[in-house]
């Protein structure tokens, strides 16, 4: 089979981590380097609207020093989305256009960095590719923080947000500590709305009993109210302080979020209902259940794009991923999704790419074992400090400019002319 | 005059930092060298509270390991407080209970690390220990995120806070950026509930115009809704999104906290004042006033001991403090505070420490000069940069376990046996 030269497109989608761009630095070097195969390497606006809309960058007109240093730059340089495509079954228009785009283009591979959402639209194009016999490739690369893609042992983004919460929960824990000339408790609210991999690698920081975090709240364990207020009373009599990581998405045993259901185990003094997400509720829950003073930390999105203290492991997997992508695709693999294989040899920790189908990983979510919780489900067991401590190993390398601050990337995204001779509004 | 021979006791006060255990790292082994002046020297458990109840702890019996470690080590390690003494002109209860205790260990050195309040009580004792005739020497260490303490170039702690909130300000500002699809806004809220000096360093992230944060808050300058709704709208025609640092202090022009005075601008869609802190009063105000989406992060405590991206200017200074508390005091130096003086020759930044009365600092504070700010007073300028990236330059060293995450110190406090005879209910 000749091997398929044509354009290739690499786009960004979901949430901003500080490893997504070093996998798009994977991909875009990997493919200049390759240009027998690849025509041109175009980055896309915004994830798949910049597809729809034709908004298109030239990635080989940017300075190679600046798309090396995307490696050490956090969020999602190319510009990410939330755009969800219709659904094929009921609506071929925006598929239809991005196959439209391609070929004006002469666009013959796509590669998706992104979750669950990315991986489907990636599958889509390839079975619509497939039946209007338009040659193309799709691959997907994965990342999210949240770390619940299925396939793949851990997900490129995890271990540097892991790292980061781990640290912040022992270094917040250490300023719980230093007041606690009254029971005193700190909130620390952590990311992750289905799955609760964040919220337990601020386990990690507990390596002894009285460290922080002294009880962990994470959506596999449904929240009780009465065993949550006994476990922080216990806590209290035992340290005179009690620090929880909470991660956001924790939920009720009839599946309501904290953030939400907040009000109804607890009202402020105005009696109002909670609406500040799920540690504003385990505050108010704890000043009027428990009468302890109780503060709240909530990095928010800085917590998922700390760079400045990523794990160089997770990093260099990212970067890794994105290569891989590509060389697959250059063997003609299309439909698939890079994977990252966990290798253990004599207590080494060791990791290669596979492959899994993109229509699996679409369809799949992956939920923190149970093996990885305490029997209470409010700590985080050997098993998970084996899982997770390796994909935290290492600080990855940053680049600090003169005033001593973090120096980022930016591209400078040289638009390529239109082709497609129209517009085209999305969704 | 005899060099005046003795137990020295050493005290952590106010919010944790960074830096107060690298100074009081300067305090104790200087003190411990010099061991021909001092017979003893003692921690106090959580402030001047230890010394009221008399709970001391004995730092020659540490591991002189731990003790080094406090350099690296963030929060405050002898525990702290935030006890503030009675007027000594209406209660001396306390001061005499504090002096039956010196009395009763042989304790004629106080180092006190602490801001304004903690200068105050130092200064107190020094005058009652002349009045009743018992010789001590109390001097004063700096200490404070706020660096508003008076009479010294800045203060100890500032610099790491200045670093963090910088560089988690260009990192949340890049995420924001990812997701500009549509209009958004950031808000991260920011320490300092009476100075902006460490807003202000989030202005330090902005090397061009198109950086995050494009608007600061900060106490110096009155919150006016309608100009700041319309620099928010101009920002998001400029550039798609708006990315605001919020100083937790901003006050509107009759001097109420944002905070609290949320609800006059806006009310959320329940119809309920804004209880969250500044920031979320001034994402209330963006999602009813200009209709976009707004995310609130607020790291809350965790920005304050962020030791793993401290400064390593700020650590080392912090120590030198310290240590020149020491020193001066073998010198018979007693009632002031150590400073941080600044030289610059040929544009080069060197630090000394200097003595101010403890009496003039616990009375002082230092705002934000004008000439920091720029005309609209939503960004910084030039002079600040120039006074503000010397004191975050270089990280700060920390130590890393085979776990791939901070190690910190902590003290064994092996505590001194009783000799008052009696025990004391403080405050």
């Amino acid at each position: 089979m000749a091997r398929l030269k044509g354009k290739a497109v690499v786009a960004q989608s979901g949430g901003p981590t500080s490893a997504i761009n070093a996998s798009a630095a994977g991909v875009i070097q990997t493919a200049l380097r390759n240009d027998s195969v690849f025509t041109g390497v175009y980055g896309s606006l915004n994830g798949i609207l910049g597809v729809l809309n034709e908004e298109l960058f030239d990635l080989a007109q940017e300075d190679p020093a600046q798309i090396d240093l995307l490696r050490k730059t956090p969020s999602a340089a190319l510009g990410s989305c939330r755009h969800k495509l219709k659904d094929l079954s009921k609506d071929r228009a925006d598929y239809e256009r991005i196959l439209e785009v391609f070929r004006a283009h002469d666009i013959r591979y796509f590669f998706y960095i992104g979750g669950n959402d990315s991986m489907d639209t990636a599958d889509k194009l390839a079975h619509l590719a497939r039946e209007i016999d338009y040659e193309m490739i799709a691959m997907g690369v994965p990342k999210t923080i949240d770390n619940d893609l299925a396939f793949t042992d851990h997900c490129p983004g995890y271990g540097s947000v892991a790292k980061f919460t781990a640290t912040s929960a022992m270094e917040a824990g250490r300023d719980t500590e230093a007041l606690y000339t009254h029971d005193t408790c700190t909130v620390q609210e952590i990311m992750g709305r289905n799955a609760g991999w964040i919220a337990a690698s601020a386990g990690l920081a507990r390596r002894v009993e009285e460290d922080a975090p002294h009880l962990i709240l994470l959506p596999e364990v449904p929240f009780v109210l009465e065993k949550f207020v006994a476990d922080v009373r216990q806590c209290l009599r035992d340290y005179k302080r009690c620090f929880i990581a909470c991660g956001e998405g924790t939920k009720t045993a009839d599946g309501k979020y904290l953030g939400e259901a907040g009000g109804t185990f607890a009202k402020d003094a105005f009696g109002h209902t909670q609406l500040g997400g799920a540690a504003e509720a385990v505050r108010a829950i704890l000043e009027q259940e428990v009468g302890v003073k109780c503060r709240v930390n909530r990095a928010g999105t800085a917590q998922r794009v700390a760079m400045h203290f990523a794990s160089r492991t997770d990093i260099k997997e990212s970067y890794m991923v994105g290569a891989a992508a590509v060389k697959a695709a250059i063997k003609g693999t299309s439909g698939k999704m890079v994977t990252l294989v966990r290798h253990e040899e004599d207590g080494l920790y060791r990791c290669t790419t596979g492959l899994a189908d993109l229509a699996d990983v679409a369809n799949g979510e992956k939920m923190l074992p149970k093996e990885y919780l305490n029997a209470a489900g409010t700590g985080v067991t050997p098993a998970f400090r084996a899982y997770a401590l390796p994909l935290i190993a290492g600080q990855a390398e940053i680049e600090i400019g003169d005033d001593g601050l973090p120096v980022f990337a930016r591209l400078a995204k040289h638009m390529v002319p239109h082709r497609t001779g129209r517009s085209y509004r999305a969704g």
